[in-house]
């Protein structure tokens, strides 16, 4: 395997406001939801249909942490890992707006609004994003936004 | 399974600022932040130990949505799953402020800031939180703050 280094294709010079990735559709299944909730969210309208028909969800729907792992594997797949990404200090916010159902299709949008250079480190820089998972009816069922910390482009390596 | 309703040792108005719960410790492994990784986050400072060295977390770390998964489970098993919990709009804000190693044993605290009634909804009442993931060495290694929607007390139902 490479380092992500020698793999990347884009740098924290490339992710100016306004840059934009998509990736999906990505399906959720049912099982998918429940072996999810089981591990690490078994409140019990995310394992069962019948007490999530009675709860303020509606049905049975995804924990709201697993559209975000969703939405992270998606963000990876679409952009992510082909990028000299450093990883994020955490969460600015996540609204869970709608609920995620079983069979739902979900697409991953995510647009750069803003990109500074880091205070601290000279090689690293800053890029907040605004994400979101878009559902098979055009609903924006998650959205987010964080920062992300990109390695500067190397002196002499070209654009 | 008796629904979350029935079994509700808490409810809204049990849930005052002040109230503390704590979890833990629970024992994080290698195979499980890799397993994670690969499902849901697979940077490679996620996945290898090598490429974990070269990076920012200086050597094999769990994602951060790792992070917030096991404490979203310790919450549930510390103190959640015994309350009339209806589930969350969203996240405030989390931080990741310290990595999270293979063997750390980690303990979940959870502090409630605010408590408020639902301005739509009678039977509610939204609870402000803040969450903190504590390592063995007693640094605080996630900290996350959001909002949990509970039931109220139905009247005649002794506290």
């Amino acid at each position: 395997m490479l380092g992500h280094r020698e793999a990347a294709l884009l740098y924290f010079e490339d992710l100016t406001p306004g840059t934009r990735f998509t990736h999906g559709p990505v399906t959720v299944t049912a099982d998918a939801i429940v072996a999810f909730a089981e591990e690490f969210d078994p409140m019990p309208f995310h394992l069962d249909a019948a007490a999530g028909e009675e709860s303020l969800l509606g049905g049975l729907a995804a924990s709201g942490w697993h559209s975000c792992c969703l939405l992270m594997r998606m963000i990876c797949d679409g952009f992510l890992l082909e990028t000299a990404g450093m990883g994020s200090p955490g969460i600015e916010e996540v609204r869970w707006l709608k609920p995620v159902r079983p069979g739902d299709a979900l697409t991953m949008h995510a647009s750069v609004t803003e990109a500074r250079p880091s205070r601290s480190r000279r090689d690293m820089g800053l890029v907040k994003f605004e994400f979101a998972l878009v559902n098979q009816d055009g609903q924006r069922v998650t959205v987010m936004s964080n920062l992300v910390m990109f390695a500067r482009r190397p002196a002499g390596e070209a654009a």
